[in-house]
């Protein structure tokens, strides 16, 4: 489990500094800004995990080899972002994997830090959000998060699975593995179809004339 | 004191993670967005204040009855928020209650760390201030600490008044509802009145031509 | 070196709660959003550090004198801000200030923690950066990181510098105003001339009318 765990965790970071890179492109940074928001989108999300639990110095500050393919990465999407057709998509689906591994990583974590199910849960959830949050807030574009789509809701699911099926017995890496694709599959489905659950519903526009 | 504490503690979480709720209406989103948003406000102020201290792991990884009471909440806005007259209002009444007990239980956890007055204020205005702070700029709303009633300096003066009734050797107890009622009497005449202290003022818009 | 850095930290902290002011006064606030938001920007930097690394209670929650001094400098700007003919030109030049010295003040804090060389210029980095992004994004303006001018690079060049320069066994002393003055001088050029680094280019408009 603890190899899984480490490979999961590189390519949960390769994936969201892409997608940190990506949006950089998007805001035309230089190559440092590039770096700069990659290494805020991969490691954002485990480095509030580590915080919250306590576990510092946070992970990143001991790993030469994690901020090695975060400026990798950077630097390969600053000179071939141009032939990427389309950079938002290409967004959106690194940010997907990235999700679901950080929501499994996320809540593994925390359970294996004796924490409850329901905390665990919802450490999972922010582990998995956080980066993307962070880096489209920094970048000063609108949040994934907000998007009509479902994303939190996708982490949060998978989370529970992988609580229930530790809890049922099951194997970590199978729960891991079964747990991350099921998270990577609802967010696929919602991108792909524009899917969403039934959002709140404004009862009247006049209703809310004094909403700013 | 303690049971007190630990009261206010669990009324803060329950305004502001309504207050969260009703932000997540005005955004549409869908439920786990509700208690996410709801979480980041309720647990935002006490998590900076734990995180600070460095009392990790935070307080809510270890509070079941506190994610419970989030997530009922929020489940709750979801459905009946569309019966509310103005959510905004709402909101704002909400935000108030939590601003004045945050900024009390993060000024008494400060000064029971042996921090000194100074350090105990502020870290008492930022417990009070930072889940909203989150909450706006999580979803994209204008911070209310940016509008131009009286709100920090609520938070700021009951901070004050709770270090001055301590040490002047008034019961904590005493010393807790006194200023608490002070910062939400402060934010319940600048909410009913726009009551706003004498902010800076610009000399002339000329002068600021080359202002971005 | 140790007496060099409280002096430089002092000096940080003072130059970025000025610039902190200076975007409340933009803004607008009384007197208590003055002191809040250049806390925020003065001590955000440092305080990043000191929770990445673990070193909790974080430094200002000690130190009295430094909230005297950023109160002291918000009542000041509160008053005299009005003078100042181009309240932006002035927090420009605060913030390059501030950047310059917690640029190196972060990664010398992080080479004495046994940080390898990668993460402390990162950790320098986001050390000299984070104050003025949780400035900008609180207060709702552009982040100046965002801006096209030369910024986050200026810091992460001058933090690779003190790495150089102190492993090449250099005084730490000597070390430090080299790579301070280097990133502040390629800041002044970047802020004088407009200056910056090839950025992302876009290949045509059409190819992005699907990025939102």
């Amino acid at each position: 489990m603890d190899e899984l765990l480490r490979w999961m965790d590189f390519l949960a970071i390769a994936v969201l500094a892409v997608s940190g890179a990506l949006v950089a492109s998007r805001k035309q940074m230089d190559i440092v800004g590039f770096i700069l928001i990659a290494a805020v989108t991969g490691f954002g999300g485990g480095t509030v995990r580590d915080l919250l639990l306590g576990r510092t110095p946070v992970f990143w500050l001991q790993s030469p080899a994690q901020i090695g393919l975060c400026a990798g990465l950077s630097v390969f999407v600053f000179f071939f972002a141009q032939r990427i057709e389309s950079r938002f998509r290409s967004l959106l689906w690194a940010d997907a994997i990235g999700l679901a591994l950080y929501a499994i990583v996320g809540t593994e974590t925390a359970l294996s830090f004796g924490v409850g199910p329901a905390a665990a849960v919802l450490l999972g959830t922010v582990t998995a959000t956080f980066g993307g949050i962070l880096r489209d807030i920094i970048c000063n574009e609108v949040p994934l998060i907000l998007r009509k789509e479902i994303y939190a809701t996708a982490a949060a699911a998978g989370a529970a699975l992988f609580v229930l099926l530790t809890e049922s017995g099951l194997a970590r890496e199978y729960a891991f593995l079964i747990s991350a694709g099921f998270v990577f599959a609802i967010r696929a489905i919602a991108i792909l179809r524009g899917w969403s659950l039934p959002t709140y519903r404004r009862r009247t526009t006049n209703a809310f004339s004094d909403d700013v």
